[in-house]
C-alpha cells in the first residue's frame, strides 16, 4: 500500500479541498517501537510506524486526512502521531502501538469535529489523555 | 511585565500584521522545572516557565513574535517552547532553563528566516538539536 508522505514543501490545495479538510492525522512512518523487538518471524521488516500507518488506513473517518510523514522528531517515544487542522491547536501523541489504531481514529474524528482542536477531556480516548507529548496553539487567522 | 497569553480562540490579524509575522515563539508559562527546586530565597514564586518568558522578552528578534501560552502539554519535560509560522513545520523543545534564553532566541531567528521552518542541522543551537520533543508538518496552503 502506498500512502502520501509529507515533504518539507506543503502542497497547495483548492478552496474546495481545504473546506473538506477538517483535520490531518500525521503518522510517523520511521518510528521504531519503544523497545527493540525480536526479528519478526513473518519476515516483515517494516518499521512499527509504517505498520501503524497501514493499520489506520482501513477506517479513516470522512473528516480526517491520513498522511504518513518521515519523522516527527519524537524518536525516543515509540510510535507517534500528530493531529493538525486549520485554526486548531495541534497535538502530538506517543508510545502508541497497533492495538491503539481504533482509539487513534476515534480520537481523530472527535478532533476533526471540534472547532479549535480542544476536545472535552472525558471525550478523549485514554491514549490521548495520558500519552500527549506536546500541543501547539493555532496560527492566528488573517482577516481576509 | 504583562505579555499576551494565547487563548483557545486565535485572534484575527490584519494582512499587514500577518506579513510581518514570520514566526511565533510560544513559551509555556505554567511549566515547572524538571526537578522541584527549593523555595526561591528572593520570594519569587512564579513558575519557571513564566520566568523564562520574561527572560526571553528582552531581546526578541524582529521577525519573531513572543507569546506566553498556558500549557504546551509537555509537563514532564521541564520548561518548553514551541515555534510555529505560516507554511512552516512546527517544533517543540523541552528541558529548557533560563540559561538557554539567548540560544532560544537565536534559534527562533534562524527559524523565522527559513522558508519552511527546517533550519540546517549545523545552524541550530545545541538545545534545538538535542532537546526536540516533537515536530509537526505545516498545514497545506490553500490556493487563494
Amino acid at each position: 500500500m502506498r500512502l502520501p508522505v509529507s515533504s518539507a514543501s506543503p502542497m497547495r490545495l483548492s478552496v474546495t479541498e481545504r473546506a473538506a479538510m477538517r483535520a490531518v492525522l500525521h503518522v510517523c512512518t520511521t518510528c521504531r517501537g519503544i523497545e527493540p523487538g525480536p526479528d519478526d518471524p513473518t519476515g516483515d521488516d517494516r518499521r512499527p510506524g509504517a505498520l501503524l500507518l497501514e493499520a489506520l488506513a482501513g477506517a479513516v473517518p470522512d473528516a480526517v486526512e491520513l498522511r504518513g510523514v518521515e519523522c516527527l522528531s519524537a524518536c525516543s517515544q515509540g510510535c507517534s502521531v500528530a493531529l493538525t487542522g486549520p485554526g486548531k491547536w495541534s497535538y502530538v501523541y506517543g508510545r502508541l502501538t497497533l492495538e491503539d489504531a481504533a482509539d487513534i481514529l476515534s480520537g481523530a474524528a472527535a478532533y476533526a469535529a471540534s472547532a479549535d482542536g480542544i476536545v472535552p477531556w472525558r471525550e478523549r480516548p485514554a491514549i490521548f489523555r495520558k500519552q500527549s507529548l506536546a500541543r501547539i496553539p493555532p496560527l492566528t487567522i488573517p482577516q481576509e
